[in-house]
């Protein structure tokens, strides 16, 4: 049996954790750490879980806690993880961490973006980046630290990688258009994500300046063997779960100066993703949609191909709390112990 | 392996039967039928379901069904299984009725609030009312045919009953204010149904006329040990799922004049459902809320006593799909196959 | 031109205010209170408002305000008027409180359901309770300052009033279960209030305990002729704007011992409504929906007699941010000045 | 007094028409047309309007109709008025055409976008397009035909006109990805558009498809000065009524080969639109958002300037019932019989 412990585990990605994990046959959780709520029962914070979790809300012991578990999830603000991560205490523990700190390789970019001092850029190289779909195979029994991708970044590079990978796009087109649920805003207290403030509307946010851009740009660009910069825009909908991208990119015409057709950029996707459990390239003309990944560890891509603009038009969605967060989190830890990939994590999506 | 249809498997309560069961070890689904999508694939129905479910949408064809599966859930609208059910089906197949043919004793009582004429009424008596909670020692490996409850009915018998069964309240003062999520008015496409209806707006319906009153009335009366009538009153709540009831009624005092305390009341409950896997009764000061139970088969009850007037108001809570439907469907299967009640039913509430 | 001013202009019936009074012909607005946005352009809280509304906000400083406009609106939490109000500013301005100050006559009443010591009872008795259509007549120039009446309250005061003020029910059986939407939370940054927590879900809360419940009690006692208690239940609903009560009470048989008919009771409804600008008493059959009046300073109601129980179910409806806070407010202020009642509320509600 | 009939009053669009004109002093509704709701009181499929609209709904006859008003609305499905429009209805009436029938000049373009033909082209030429801010000068007492725009059209036109005009960006590169509510759905019964179906989710639908596509090339081809295609992207999102566009192109750079900087852009937007009553350019680094024109007339518009990949990104919100259809009609209707423009849309935006 796997003994867990999470760092921040009342906050909306901590909660999936637990959700996830109380169905995962070899996994038990040890500590439920918030700091908010410190001694307070689990359930009361989330009454969802009365009769199933009894454990009480511990503090923030990083240290204390890498002695009990062995594995450790931090669903931690950005900074935190990175502020006290040690040498010794990866020896000890494996760690998924849910945050930013440890997933951008270039310590500048994440100071530039985060505008926050990187506090151990020691350990930046060693992470390996968990999208398990791309980088399975860095992700075992010897790696120490994963880096948990982001909700939006999941879902933006999974969606294109194929075809910036082959060559098929222009990736100095390539624009995100990205729409998701409240609960990537997270469980803080503040008026924008007020429920008056949020139903009812729909806004974009961040605009040229989020901060899953340069770990998007960056995983692209390991596709396309070169640095490029995207266009990202994230717009905030009036409902809890699920991210939805549409991305917009040339496609480059073959040798006969013609666009590719459906077939061909299909059988692309299917080299990729055509054995994946947790990818869906949809049937033709089927656009993906959140409702139909709820819950689940799902994401549906499929595309359109415009032969009056020669774009091809790239649609992805996912929940972001599961595939987005917690779900590619206990992806990660079945692969750092071995575990089969979907350990836990056949979740029919939910619906409606 | 159970082999199990579905008659109408592409309406909300149908496709959450898909969904439980895809996650039952004992149950293999055979037959999906829809008479609105034959010869479709189910997923195309419900894009959820893709490269999960691969089979095709079957017409009604119950006899041969019969032949073909060990169980039967008819998720289809009041009169149809009546209409159809025979005999020869039943030496055949187990039924676990989701419609309200068989729930209600008196055949009058039927016709007189769903204005139609049953056409099977030879079957009403040999039906049991699958509120396992409550009716659980009489269905078993003999039963052939289940009357399973109604979403409203649940939640408002099982947050009462306790107290109607010791007698602590007047049942004559027993009113039942009720609240659901859309998912509840099903998959028919109707204005009243359409998003911008339903959404910024809250409404009751069939105030004083609505079916779930007699078949509450019936249930309580065998509790009360004699007949009763009650004000039932359902609002349209703009949520997809979920119910949620008020109840309100005088509670009886005792020998000494005054009102019963907290703790003899809670003792009640505990007394009931202290044991019940499915039935949680909160802890003092918790009102039940619908995201509670979420995706589970769970039905959170509490309650609160106002010195002030004498009365006692009870809440429950349920997810109208899973317990209040199809969730109650497969404890119900269960019971009939002598498989553990809670099989397939370890349904963690989904939140947010 | 009548000079108003508003303090605790940036919360939601603050808000409202503003859109209301800036089509209000005879009033200007010449201060907005906001002690959170001091020195902020109003518009930059409430975008709505981008080139309509110039000012800045200003700090909360009663006396200066009472030297500066004709009527002031406090849009405040409990005990702020009270904790600054005098007679010489009395001498000055008019003044209508959205708070619960001076609503009701008791004050150990509202001291004990407040928690909070009132620190001006002085005035409690000189306030007019400002539910326009039953003490209109005791609102006029000569009147100084208006306690306007709570949004629960007066959906739930004028729903059932004419049987009140007429003996057609036993008060002593009279339930209120009421459901809001969330703009009657207010803007406070608080967990239970955000989008995730309130969307696809509804609960009761202050079961009770609700601070309206001695507010509705009072009044309806006046109508009554003698005090009563009654339950009172608020539920929170996951949409904007709008407040629904469902009113439960046995009708009292006439000298025959019959129920009173459906006309009988209509006319009495129409005795008191039938002139009312602001109250709808609905087509036979037809229930209140709060998407009928939204954006509108309507309320309204109508009810379903039920022979089977004796009862009577009472249903109002009303935008608890206009009817329910502002429009009411306005309507007071027209009162005051001698203005038709209905000047700057001619709001069309607004569907979808 | 005008005298005004519509002719699908009771869509949804038809229904703003009749909020919108009920508060407009120079315009009477004398014909409420529905042909669903034939003899149906308006105000029993829009309680909103009960005692405020006593009328009867009335079949489509247009000739009748022509005769007895001066203003004809067509809110109606794509092809009606095309099948009915004469010259002799023209010669006694003005009218409004809220479908797509005389957007497109190009009758060929209109054929093969809505697959139908097109019954009466020899109106097409003589039609204005009603893009207010745009086409103003053309529409006034001779005009007679007005092709009000579309929805998503108008928002889409509005954000980028200016910039287009002036040479600012290179149109091949024009990416529209828009955002609607669900009113923009019609109120038809279709299960894709039930409550359940679309809460909790979010999709792209028509793309590279959709009829809104051809009508802004064709507009804002005007604009460049030569003809264009664009990607246009619809997506379904869960509110009532919002439509907010996020639109890319590459900014041009100027002689000296750098990008035009913040304020060269600002003053061309505020060439174009600093006098406009209903388009507002928002604060530098202020995002439209739908909740803020919801109710109103407005267009509020803003961009961000992406230094890194050299290009703009322009946003733009409106209410698609209010400037995306009967807000632009009435506004159209005004210039046709010399009113103030903004008579009757002195609409301040509703907020929450």
């Amino acid at each position: 049996m796997i003994k867990a412990g999470i760092i921040g585990a009342t906050g909306y990605a901590g909660g999936e954790l637990v959700r996830i994990l109380m169905g995962h046959k070899d996994v038990e959780i040890k500590w439920y750490g918030s700091r908010s709520y410190i001694d307070q029962k689990y359930y009361q914070v989330y009454q969802n879980m009365f009769r199933i979790v009894e454990d009480v809300c511990r503090d923030d012991n990083l240290e204390q806690l890498a002695e009990q578990v062995d594995v450790i999830f931090t669903a931690t603000p950005q900074g935190f993880l990175a502020g006290l991560l040690t040498e010794e205490i990866l020896r000890k523990v494996k760690i998924v961490d849910l945050s930013a700190d440890y997933r951008i390789k270039d310590v500048a970019v994440y100071e530039k973006w985060y505008k926050i001092e990187h506090k151990s850029p020691q350990f930046i190289q060693e992470a390996v980046y968990g999208l398990c779909e791309i980088n399975r195979d860095r992700i075992s029994g010897n790696t120490r630290l994963v880096a948990n991708p982001g909700c939006y970044t999941t879902c933006s590079i999974l969606t294109a990688y194929p075809l910036v990978k082959e060559g098929l796009i222009d990736v100095d087109t390539l624009i995100v258009d990205a729409k998701s649920g409240t609960s990537g805003a997270g469980r803080g207290a503040k008026v924008p994500n007020l429920y008056c403030e949020v139903n009812e509307n729909i806004k974009a946010y961040g605009v040229a300046g989020h901060r899953h851009t340069p770990e998007i740009e960056e995983q692209l660009g390991y596709a396309a063997g070169r640095q490029l910069v995207i266009n990202f825009t994230p717009h905030l909908v009036p409902m809890n779960r699920g991210i939805l991208v549409t991305e917009y990119a040339n496609l480059r015409p073959g040798a006969d100066g013609k666009l590719p057709a459906y077939e061909e950029v299909r059988a692309i996707y299917d080299k990729y993703y055509g054995e994946e459990k947790f990818v869906r390239v949809l049937d033709k003309g089927v656009c993906p949609e959140t409702k139909w990944v709820e819950g689940s560890n799902y994401v549906d891509v499929n595309f359109v191909i415009d032969e009056r603009t020669g774009r091809i038009i790239m649609m992805g969605a996912l929940d972001n709390l599961v595939k987005g967060a917690a779900g590619q989190a206990v992806q990660n830890m079945n692969l750092l112990f071995g575990l089969p990939e979907s350990e836990g994590l056949e979740l029919v999506p939910c619906f409606p």
